[in-house]
């Protein structure tokens, strides 16, 4: 794999992201780094003030930093003042390392139908199938031993990682990124049980599709719809070892971390936030705007509106935060009533003796 | 693949589900859809009287319907009335579609080994491997890059997806379908720590039996048994992402939505319904008709008799969500205590104060 | 794969365990088995007295028992007492069955780079393979269809079973076993948004560095670091369906059950346990000698001291007792608090009475 990282100068750096060259602006840098292990040719940044003690010991060539912190940061070869450092860190990234190219091949071990239609570019790697009329768009990489069914549709300058599974007839957009072991299409989870307590398969035989510029992590799964279709919209980014069920409606620019489940039919509107190990009935919707904390439960049905959500059922995080204390008083709680139930005793064996 | 949809009447279809036709009886049907999306040679059903405005406007040549509903849902080409919709329409969907059968055929860069044994009709995908003694049963499809260990048994009619694993000497009966990514027999996870904190493995030398009917979804994990048997029983179907520990043994008809973990020796008995994300501590035992609510937690030893169940730990549902009331209720129960703490307080001092 | 079992004699076993052989310590033993299923040639382990019947009823030819237990255990064919009869069983298996080797071999259809180092030994099954400039070192299977990246390390006498994907640039030591699906070294989950609301990766272009002795269960995920290293220490076992975000350091001996998820920068330090289905936060800290409950939830930036922990958020395993026991009292405490409004209202019209 050619690494392809390209040069710029520290000028152009600060021109990609609208910030200000400060010191040697000619120097020319190829990689990123952290503050600590950068050197000679490399980017770091810094953000937080607090860092900036090790941020005047970095020896990279270039660092960026907040805007006006240049006269706190004496001493660095070159300096890129910006808006938002992380922000300008991660587009300098990209400019450096624009998603490695590898050279057009289709290695001789794999196996492509002859109907399959392979656009310029593309890359396939060793042990890989690809099935019949199946499309591959120009610049897109299919590393090893994926298997892409009969009648999928990739998109240009896409990623399969190793071991990928793309089932028949699913549809990815352009620059999506699928990292090793993913499953994209499998039969949804549908039975209908008879009299004798059999369950016979409710049919799955609808599909999926994945639009531009999405990320899904290692070993995460997508199940097809059952009828209709399972989507997830531009720019939805998935951690490792989701399970997307079947029919499921993901918009645009939503984040999703680390092994949450969403159940059949449930909707997640674009630039809605979930984190890990989140679970979802079916049926439930998620309104643009919601952040739901990890570990949390959505009910079946449930409308989540926006806001920040935790907990199971889900709360409002204020709500469930104030709750969570509480509970941790429940002891202190229950000798208060024990002290008032003694206390009324007493108040009422005194009247009566009053009486 | 060859797509080998059937086409049906609509009285025969009728008659497959033991339900009565009306309309255009000899229309011929060859697919499912839902209501919206079916037209000309699709069969779509409806259940809900709430989705009759929907099925009215129909263009399947089939709708089916509840019983005595014929009248309600005029205009359509063809009816037919069933006293279970939802599980007639399964029915049919598998009589259009009687699982795909892929031609017998073993691919060319299939590694099958040579004292494997194949019977008829099965199909070998590209880049699959097969190893020493193992024998793969009449029409079974081992999909591409699938790796098959030695002494292995697999039924008839089972189909393997893609990159499914199947480590050394495990054993599936027939019609048993594993979606891409499964691993069936990899070692469980037991260790014995030394003095000086070192861990040993415990032997995992025992196996893994899956039944007749089973469906594992995508990515799961069956591990053997450490000294015995990992058993799944007949007509069981297991969701995404599922981890099946050592030795444990779940019975007939069980369902496991996605990403549940069993922990070692736990058993769950027939027609147990377990929801997704649940945990299970080892040695527990679920009784026959128990239903596990979703992220509910059972621990180790743990009995669930039938019923239904919810959080963790378990327990009754109905218990569960009386309690989860009263957890909301928290703050108005604390205000109503210092209420009656000041109350009590002054009834004290007007006592005094009359003494 | 050959199965490569050895025979030791009863007295060697004995030795091998610093235990004291009873009976027929020259029969020769080969296997290990459970004391239901042992017969001839087998090696059984007791250890619990409640167990001691089964054990009389053990057709073994050695069953390894707790000191002084032998009197009680008569009738067997040979017995060696052990001060921990279930680790010397682990320690004799080791012996018995010294990890397979498989005969150095490379598989026709395997493509390894022309760059690659391969040292003696080495097992490369079908379809795997193995990147430019990658070492594979010395009695290590990578099995069928493994994917290894280019640049990568991995040490001697490692089994990668099938399927397991390593990316580039990412290193393991000795004797390290990863079972099937397993990937190491995928982009970690890292992005930073824009003023539209756009994602942009921040980079990930760290990498895994993966100790001797680790065993890692089936599909489970390892994420590089974003600029520096995620790192698993000697000797630490890791279950199936495990995520490990990017730029973690789980120490020593560590041992994780099951789906449980570890997110970015958390540092697991040696010693620790952790049960399944465990969530951690970002930058969360568990020290040594902590013991962490399945389902158990870390917010980011914690600190978990020695001790046994449990719930969301973790609390002291006493404590979380201690108040989930209150927890089913609410519905008494709220009766008692409604009985305590009454009782002073009364309270309080006797005394305007009086008044």
């Amino acid at each position: 794999m050619s690494k392809q990282e390209q040069s710029r100068t520290v000028a152009e750096l600060a021109a990609l992201v609208g910030g200000r060259a400060v010191g040697d602006v000619g120097a020319s840098v190829r990689h990123v780094a952290s503050l600590e292990a950068a050197g000679e040719g490399d980017v770091a940044f810094v953000e937080d003030e607090k860092r900036f003690e090790t941020a005047r010991a970095c020896r990279a060539s270039c660092v960026i930093a907040p805007e006006g912190s240049a006269s706190k940061l004496e001493g660095l070869k070159s300096l890129v003042e910006a808006a938002r450092p992380k922000l300008a860190f991660a587009l300098v990234a990209e400019a450096l390392r624009p998603s490695q190219r590898l050279p057009a091949h289709v290695h001789p071990t794999a196996a492509v139908a002859e109907s399959a239609r392979l656009e310029e570019d593309v890359y396939i790697g060793a042990g890989a199938s690809v099935g019949e009329g199946t499309s591959i768009g120009a610049g897109t990489q299919v590393h090893s031993n994926c298997v892409v069914g009969r009648g999928v549709t990739v998109g240009r300058d896409c990623v399969l990682r190793p071991n990928v599974v793309l089932y028949e007839g699913v549809s990815l957009g352009e620059r999506v990124v699928l990292h090793a072991g993913v499953v994209v299409g499998a039969d949804g989870f549908g039975y209908v049980r008879d009299e004798g307590g059999v369950y016979h398969k409710f049919p799955q035989v609808g599909t999926v599709i994945i639009d531009d510029d999405v990320e899904v992590g290692a070993n995460s799964c997508i199940d097809r719809g059952a009828l209709g279709v399972t989507r997830v919209g531009r720019g939805t980014k998935i951690d490792n070892l989701v399970q997307v069920g079947h029919n499921v409606e993901i918009g645009e620019r939503v984040v999703i971390a680390a092994q949450t489940g969403i159940s059949g039919s449930t909707v997640i509107e674009s630039d809605a936030v979930i984190g890990g190990q989140v679970g979802f009935g079916d049926h439930a919707r998620v309104q643009s705007g919601a952040v739901i904390g990890s570990q949390a439960g959505v009910l079946p049905g449930k409308i989540v509106r926006p806001g920040v959500w935790w907990g199971t059922p889900i709360q409002p995080l204020e709500e469930y935060k104030r709750l969570n204390a509480l509970w941790g008083r429940l002891p202190r709680m229950r000798e208060e009533i024990q002290e008032l139930k003694r206390q009324v005793k007493e108040l009422l064996a005194r009247l009566e003796d009053k009486a």
